[in-house]
């Protein structure tokens, strides 16, 4: 069995990250991507995504890691809904797992890319009230 | 500011599951949607989604209960992906609490259906090998 085309592009996508390479990084999002910044926090376009991207590059000083741990992708249609443990690092700061996710869609020219990415998954949910 | 019609349909469907009305609850999903039974475990299409749930309904002996504690949507042109602490009891069965991503998709009705159902969220992955 080969591997998803989802599967490669995330790979593609966490060494451009790596390489500061954000032509690249930013041809695997569609044109109205979502990124979740932080809990409570999104940006939409690649635009955007591009100034999140170059800021998390300076802030982990040009020396993030970013690998996947475990990946499961669920595909129905042209949408792919990804669950995985991204792990992330640099010198300073500790490895942190997160459970992420990430929802792709294959589009008009046959290309799977990135519509919404939340590498902070369940985390941006705050608690309902109870009644 | 009104409800996301997502939340509105998510909504619909915890009611038709609780009172087993399945020709309303399919009517939530694409015609190839995928849920996940429980890790590992997957079915495709309406007729195995409404088997699904006719077996859910007779395991909790018709008791079944579900509601959403917290919940956000992240919506990027015609996909809205879904995170929810949805909240499942039975009469005899402990309350649990599950980290539920659910993937929504307009289709040309104007309708948002249920494209993805997984309401185990991370569980689904296994751990990747470390080198």
């Amino acid at each position: 069995m080969g591997r998803h085309p989802v599967e490669i592009q995330i790979e593609r996508a966490d060494k451009a990250i790596v390489a500061e390479e954000f032509d690249t990084l930013l041809d695997i999002y569609t044109e109205d991507a979502v990124l979740v910044i932080e809990p409570g926090r999104t940006v939409r376009g690649k635009a955007g995504i591009r100034k999140a991207f170059e800021a998390i590059a300076a802030y982990f000083r040009h020396g993030l890691e970013v690998r996947q741990n475990g990946m499961e992708i669920l595909e129905s249609g042209r949408i792919a809904l990804v669950h995985a443990n991204t792990v992330v690092s640099a010198p300073g700061s500790p490895e942190a797992e997160r459970k992420a996710v990430y929802v792709f869609h294959k589009e008009e020219d046959g290309i799977w890319r990135c519509a919404i990415d939340n590498s902070y998954g369940n985390e941006i949910v705050a608690d309902g009230t109870e009644s």
